[in-house]
């Protein structure tokens, strides 16, 4: 008789997003002469720049001819993809990391979700707390969290790391060592960053303790302040505690082109086993690679001209970003993050708790943004917006805000 | 201190394919001069048809402009997709399945190596033995399999349903009842079949057990024979203890473009759980969707020209399968499959083993199978080809393989 993996049956309510998703819609579908503003889901809203569009469609053209067609990618990633990641993303910052560490997916949602795969039911998870919640509920989903306890939001056994105004959102060394350090920065949700120095204070407790850090790097690109790490490489000592994800999504606007990928150094051991031959395992069994026409995208955005139009993407929400956290700072609001991420951190106003915020922006002001609770006990109170709207959109909703 | 899923230790070597390709290369690189014909991997050689290329060049157009652009796929596949795939694949056969009920992933490989994980740890599994490994493999990941014997190739926790010649490699029903069945028919690697009769009997079985079949339906579009049933859905209480899998790898040549899905009907439940709503929590929690431009390639294999072309497709690899078939009966060798399936299954000659005729092969022939033993103890002294060369290289493989 067939049993279900109990794990999933541990799991609250819906996914994030899903529940968001949802709420909105039976909210457009009551008053559909409303206009709302979605700052919520991390989705990007500009198209994909011309660069792209080229590479794209001359790879379709490739697969319309027998010579040029591509099947089965390399189960890790097309070598001119992994070439051009590892020369302009870590060679060209001093980083040593070759391109065969390099694993080509499908976008960083997915390698964080399935990366706690190769490490061992039984090992314990630090988190920061607000966190993504894929980090969390993957980890459910293993049956690696324990208990869930509806009072406070927490698992018995997960190690939270309180980011909170006190610390300036950036967590402090747990006591109680982990095993596997779950890391993002810049931050998603609160848009905060750490330093170089900071970063490494990490690295040295990792290898000193053992733990593997993986380090979330999805929103890089939009870092604009001096000593903040653009890459956990550029710590001493990374490369024998730390995986890396990174994404195509925030960067070049990928979040419907889907790419991503992973990068595990071959020094990085547990236990004498190499961690890049588990997912390389992974990969080869579990997975077919990101689709031919997509890697050939992801290439572009490394060619001179790709570097630009991206650059110019990422300026293009960072000047909303920096239209939020403005506005907001000058209607009285309590706001961090946006300066070296797309994403805004907000006090809910009022003594609100961040549901309560979110339905009452959603009713009042028409502007769907994310509960900060939904990422965690230390996020209630809090919201987040991001800065993928529109330009018009987010001053806007910056307006509307203004006047409530 | 970080510990590795020891579960990955106990697989034996690596991957079937990459273990292939890893000997193809060595012997092309001592080689250069030699013409090596590939008919191990099941990949395609023929292009994208003007259908699809079509398709895919106006939705990167879509991308290119802010009002068109897409981001984030709904969850589990876009609507347009979801629908076509209801009304072509099943509505249309007289199966009652809904569009609600099919979730759009990267490709079958991917989802029969995923799906597993709403499973207990605790269940039994079934595989036919010869089987693709990545049911078994994906299994021993999770601690479903127990020990591996090297002298056998067995597992200790697995129920084998021995596929051989007295059989017709169809399997037969376990006396120890599993859990959890995996069923592929057309069959890889053999490439049998079984008649609709005879899948009706696996229904009632796990119906009256409590088993869930996960049924793959891959190669389900070279059924060129009465009587063989295209889906598991067209089996009366399938809707309450089958999961099937599809691709476009094999009937429209997606496996560069990757793009599948899996069934789950409302219906199916385990001990009161819906398997649908597990899946659900899987999609949402560990994948993004396809991308767009890939999902409107698949909508366009269901149109009129569409179905056309595909249709021309599988009719040229049916053509080299029967090819083969015939070629390799002449020259005296023992050979089946290649009437509903692409795969062409012959025995051994002279009492080799089957990496000792794969190695022979190489070396004489220059032609690159698949050694039966890869697919299971049962397979040994097997192997399989491929119809997916072109038609210009099965013909010259098999006169080589003639003249041997």
């Amino acid at each position: 008789m067939a049993k279900v993996n109990d794990n999933y049956l541990k799991l609250p309510g819906s996914y994030l997003f899903s529940t968001i998703g949802k709420k909105v819609a039976a909210y457009a579908a009551e008053n559909p002469d409303k206009k709302i503003i979605r700052l919520g889901i991390g989705d990007v809203t500009q198209p994909l720049t011309p660069t792209i569009i080229q590479a794209l469609h001359s790879a379709v053209d490739e697969m319309a001819d027998a010579e040029t067609f591509r099947g089965y990618a390399p189960d890790l990633g097309y070598e001119f993809l992994r070439k051009a990641i590892a020369d302009n993303d870590y060679v060209a910052r001093g980083c040593d990391i070759a391109a065969d560490e390099i694993f080509v997916s499908d976008g960083a949602k997915c390698d964080s979700g399935n990366i706690q795969e190769i490490f061992s039911t039984d090992n314990k998870i630090a988190v920061c707390d607000p966190v993504y919640p894929v980090y969390v509920d993957t980890n459910v989903m293993a049956g690696r969290t324990g208990e869930y306890d509806p009072a406070t939001g927490n698992w018995s056994d997960v190690i939270y790391m309180p980011c909170t105004a006190e610390n300036g959102f950036a967590p402090e060394l747990p006591k109680t060592v982990p095993d596997i350090i779950y890391l993002c920065f810049p931050n998603n949700p609160t848009g905060a960053t750490v330093t170089k120095d900071r970063l490494q204070e990490w690295v040295d407790y990792a290898n000193k303790n053992g733990s593997v850090i993986i380090y979330d790097a999805a929103y890089e690109a939009y870092i604009s302040e001096e000593n903040v790490p653009h890459t956990i490489y550029e710590c001493e000592g990374a490369r024998t505690c730390a995986i890396e994800l990174r994404s195509f999504s925030k960067n070049a606007g990928f979040t419907g082109v889907r790419l991503g990928f992973t990068v595990i150094p071959k020094d990085l051991k547990v236990d004498g086993v190499s961690l890049h031959s588990l997912w390389a395992r992974r990969h080869g069994t579990k997975y077919n690679g990101a689709p031919y026409i997509i890697q050939r995208a992801g290439e572009a955005v490394y060619s001179e001209q790709g570097k630009k139009e991206t650059a110019g993407l990422v300026a293009y929400y960072m000047k909303n970003a920096s239209y939020i956290l403005n506005g907001l700072k000058d209607a009285g609001y309590t706001v961090s993050g946006g300066v070296n991420a797309p994403y805004i951190w907000l006090k809910a106003p009022n003594g609100m708790t961040s549901w309560e915020f979110f339905d009452y922006l959603l009713t009042t002001a028409n502007v769907v943004g994310t509960p900060g609770s939904g990422f965690g006990p230390s996020g209630e109170t809090y919201f987040r917006l991001t800065a993928f709207g529109s330009y018009e959109n987010t001053v806007e909703a910056v307006d509307r805000l203004k006047r409530l």
